[in-house]
């Protein structure tokens, strides 16, 4: 092997509040020998997803990350050595592996990138587990229909941007809530929603009545908080609300209450909880929608790439710091 | 006429939390004299129940009852003088009428009391509107299955108590919340639910663990606050929950926040809204299986009655704070 150190990366203690890239140790291994039915592969991309938030607090459904453990994550990577007939040497996979330059995996639940996807860091993003939530969170929790005025939150994000892509497909009205200027401009100009509003700049309540004037039909919610309250009160008769994201918590161990009950009531609402490992039935439909949807242009995204696996824990503490924009990924 | 006067209930001043019997005038008036295609009744039974809380505040979705209004609510009613083709006198009748012994109605959202139905007050109950609640909020919104844990609050209440007995009628395993020995021993041994837990005796999470060990498949909420906040953390993989009252907030001013969205992500569950004035095409089908059910002995209610309209006052008082055991109605 041309590289024989393995670079990883492994939590140092739990953060309190943000992370800082000193919660984390960046360590060098050897390079893991694969067993039986294993295979050795070299890992390519990283994702950096807030659900990692609540691994390393111990409180994620995922699992916790142990003080001490290796960091877990998405990755895509080339088989380099198989003692597992699943794929070849020389294939570019992606699964659930961890923070470290060399990756040793069964490949059960690995899946084929398909070498034409460029940059192959898509298959972490739009075309991968953000894609997928928001795909099957919109399309078969959300019940859109044409016409419907649709609101998401961190709309620059890879979910949230998916979300408002597939609701302009689909013939919604679909308005953004993002912070800053140049994330407001970027949903609008470059993902093509309707609208997008700045919630560092105005009270999101007038400006989502001003965006909304009859009402949020599907709110898809990927902050919680206080936004998550404003756009609750704002409910159209009948309307869906997907909660898939909980960003306004994930740096704190409190647990802040939600929104009051009566928004639902008021609006006859229906309110679901989305968790994207249920939607694996899925990922076939989407993979092909979502392709097809690229190649026609219909598709933008934003990444936000990071350089070497040893710079991944700053990167991890700015995304948690709501510092990144677009999708974050660590080129190893 | 033999009884010439109008006994009439209006509101004197908004109520600052638990509303007392000086908030309201009871006032004599002149019998009304019914216009072209009106009928003149005489009011037999008064509905009281907790929505008019709102009203009174101002900010019930049905509208508000300003100062100096006649209190509204749903009646029963003989009809004693008809200018209108819909009913004849001597016609039982229920609709949402006024808290006065003497109504006036064009009888368009009027529907016939069968006089059968012994006593007529449980047309305002389990066949009437809380019965109508429970059936749609139930069969419709929670989407149940033979096998499932239900948990139901207010469960001696009318809403409450029809749903754990319905619940229980199509197979569900039904536990009640209430407040007290006695309310919890009626909703066991006489509307047979499987368990009750008293809230005002034990500490809400650990029993409701204790009696749904596998957590909660659908919840119906008639209270909010602490309770749905108890409950919501222990939702069974796939829940339903249904908010129908929110007791815990109608004497404030306040509006307290709800549960913290995880509840809903980790469940991955389903929360509708209810409010029965969207389901009046299933007023058929509810009433013709209510009324099987009652003849088969399935039903079981618990009614609480006043005396005179006279009375009415102080018996919303009591219902709004929680002091009654059963639906409320006024003998009049």
């Amino acid at each position: 092997m041309a590289d024989e150190t393995n670079l990883e990366v492994r939590l140092k203690r739990r953060p309190g509040g943000v992370p800082v890239a000193e919660d984390f140790d960046v360590v060098e291994g050897p390079v893991p020998v694969p067993g039986a039915g294993d295979m050795l592969c070299r890992a390519r991309y990283l994702s950096l997803d807030p659900y990692m938030r609540g691994q390393i607090s111990g409180r994620h459904l995922s699992g916790a990350v142990e003080v001490g453990d290796l960091m877990r994550g998405e990755v895509i990577s080339d088989v380099v050595t198989s003692n597992a007939g699943r794929f070849d040497v020389g294939d570019r996979i992606a699964f659930r592996g961890h923070w470290q330059s060399w990756q040793v995996t069964d490949g059960a639940e690995a899946r084929l990138v398909d070498p034409a996807i460029d940059p192959p860091s898509l298959a972490l993003g739009i075309l991968g587990m953000p894609g997928l939530t928001a795909y099957a969170g919109f399309l078969h929790l959300a019940e859109p229909k044409a016409g419907d005025v649709v609101v998401v939150s961190a709309a620059s994000g890879p979910v949230g941007s998916m979300v408002g892509q597939i609701a302009r497909i689909k013939g919604c009205r679909v308005v953004g809530i993002a912070g800053g200027p140049e994330k407001c401009r970027w949903v609008t100009e470059e993902a093509g929603f309707d609208a997008c509003i700045d919630y560092k700049a105005e009270e999101l309540g007038p400006a989502i009545e001003r965006e909304c004037p009859n009402g949020v039909d599907i709110y898809f919610d990927n902050v919680g908080g206080d936004v998550l309250d404003a756009v609750m009160w704002r409910l159209a008769l009948g309307a869906r609300v997907v909660l898939c994201g909980l960003m306004a918590q994930y740096n704190t161990d409190e647990i802040p209450p939600g929104p009051n009950p009566a928004t639902i009531i008021k609006a006859r609402a229906t309110v679901r909880g989305l968790v994207v490992y249920d939607h694996e039935d899925k990922r076939a439909d989407f993979t092909r929608d979502a392709l097809a949807w690229l190649a026609a242009g219909k598709l933008h995204y934003r990444e936000d790439v990071t350089e070497g696996l040893e710079n991944a824990p700053a990167a991890f503490a700015r995304l948690m710091a709501g510092r990144n924009f677009g999708k974050m990924v660590v080129k190893i």
